[in-house]
């Protein structure tokens, strides 16, 4: 294992302290581990949280800042956050308007931040939590019930933070956020595994001429493992699962903070259809270099004006990342008016900026 | 060789093309291949331009625009732009402010760039070049003779950038460009080497426990190979070969507009000292994820504090990569009020953004 760190057991917490002493602006707790903004809890603004398992940087942490998240709290590696350390976040950034948590679809997650949520309201605090459940490539996978949640995540937490900055209150910040997962559809593939510190070794094998298509954020299997092919005909398959994708229905829980329980939704997401503007969103799973992604977007922005697609808004570089391991992921969203001013409005993180 | 790209002989165009599918705002020339700004030349600006061999994306074309270059021209991949293409390209942006040309040292870039400002000037455009070679690793190496041009490149390309955007001068802006070349000081290393697509194979070999110290951009030997380290000591090595290096002095060839002939100067760059204001820049080869070049960045700061050093700002990410090797370079610009003030000004490409 070739890795730019000291020892395994001061990965996170190595990282995070170079974190700090780069940004200013955020403030780094070491124990338990999370990232806010310097100046949270910002008065009368919907506070912002994300947080997994570490190794997707920038995400979620570089994604902390003026316009995206307020707190950000990392696991080990791919390993869930506790519960206590997703309370101590949401606690810290609370400024009475309430906190809404952005969710991805893994079991650990989703029973941490369950957990985390009932800690807060216990404590009087406002808060909401959404799943965001983008991943088109498999159903029930390792770590998950459900659909995966990835890129969509990233989009989820800009346009979020974008509504919190002009004034939205929770339940808007909410249903943004969830309108956001519902319009959002990913996948992934993997030219080359990624090796996490603590294992020393590869997580998944794959032949010098093998790809796997359809790739978790943390190398879980995807739907198909297959020989390399040139990137136009990757691109296709990709986006061909992402744009053809029917009305996915599955049922969350959501917390009621009136009357302090969980209660289930039922929502079912709206297929693409020829004429919707987009957000294209190429991502590198950490490895892969932009240029390899350039050839990827030129691709993907033939399929999308084929299939009456209008892309409005593109992102292109590593965002949603697995270490090292090289590759890519495309996200598509859907974009209404809201979801593009809240895109387009000023954000100022490590990981994402403009307008500031 | 595992790449997202279609043949080979086509991976510069298609890159450029997905590029210019994602962004309007820049113009991409397919033959000669270059890229400008949609809306050059901008009227009463000096135009800035830099090229070299592909495969260090996003520099160079991926910082073409508002407050940075105002064209480049990619060479086949580690392979310098002709002539032609780069007299093509300073044609483009001129506006009759005349051209600064960027070059990094390496030998058939000198030439190249040298003969499209003869071909330039003959036209009648002003035009100078300036020089970067802030590599303290290795002198007269493969392809170089004296200091290879790294990651000071992407400094002087922002700053210079900044200058020509707020009006300054052809001289000026060359003289500024002259000085952060001569404030600048980097180094890089490799924990894995590169592909080149047509060549198909790794550049060099490296063993699995081995890493290679003062590394250059297109895989040329550095100073020394080592068995794998802790960061720390990777990055002590690096910073100390940085921070104690000497008034280095060479010779270089300027363009002189007025008369029409090239100039020699003999350039002597001043040694760090305590109490210097620096930019820190922390990049990534390529490969090497976001996480690992934090863990760089929290060592780099504490030699710097134990140094004396005082760093104001910092640029942390894969801004001058070669392909997708993993390891990483650090650059250390001691940064006057001048430099700092170009340095904050706003700047919007698709490598770097912000203040807009």
């Amino acid at each position: 294992m070739k890795k730019l760190i000291n020892a395994v057991d001061d990965v996170i917490k190595e990282q995070l302290q170079g974190m700090a002493a780069a940004h200013p602006e955020l403030r780094v707790n070491i124990d338990p581990h999370y990232v806010v903004r310097a100046d949270a809890p910002v008065q009368g603004k919907v506070a912002l949280v994300s947080g997994g398992g570490s190794g997707h940087e920038p995400m979620h942490g570089g994604f902390v800042g003026e316009g995206m998240l307020d707190g950000a709290c990392p696991g080990e590696v791919f390993t869930s956050p506790t519960p206590d350390q997703i309370y101590e976040c949401a606690k810290a950034v609370n400024s009475g308007a309430g906190v809404l948590l952005i969710v991805k679809n893994y079991t650990g997650d989703v029973l941490n931040f369950e957990t985390a949520v009932e800690m807060a309201h216990a404590e009087g605090i406002n808060i909401q939590s959404i799943l965001i459940d983008d991943d088109v490539a498999v159903k029930d996978s390792l770590y998950t019930a459900g659909r995966r949640g990835v890129g969509g995540t990233v989009l989820a937490e800009k346009i979020a933070g974008g509504a919190a900055a002009a004034g939205y209150d929770l339940a808007r910040c909410a249903d943004l956020c969830r309108k956001v997962n519902q319009y959002a559809r990913s996948m992934g593939m993997a030219l080359t595994s990624c090796t996490v510190p603590a294992a020393g070794r590869p997580t998944f094998e794959l032949g010098d001429d093998e790809i796997e298509l359809g790739i978790g954020i943390h190398g879980e299997p995807g739907i198909e493992r297959t020989k390399l092919k040139p990137v136009d005909e990757i691109v296709e398959t990709m986006a061909a699962a992402i744009i053809d994708d029917g009305a996915y229905t599955r049922t969350v829980r959501e917390w009621d903070n009136d009357d302090g329980v969980w209660v289930e939704k039922t929502l079912t997401d709206e297929p693409f259809k020829a004429g919707d503007q987009v957000i294209a969103f190429v991502n590198s799973m950490g490895g892969t270099p932009v240029s390899e992604l350039y050839a990827v977007y030129r691709k993907l922005a033939e399929v999308c004006a084929a299939r009456g697609l209008t892309i409005v808004r593109n992102l292109i570089g590593p965002y949603i990342t697995s270490l090292e391991m090289q590759g890519c992921s495309i996200t598509l969203l859907k974009a209404d008016d809201e979801i593009l001013k809240c895109w387009d409005a000023p954000v100022k993180t490590p990981g994402l900026r403009w307008g500031m």
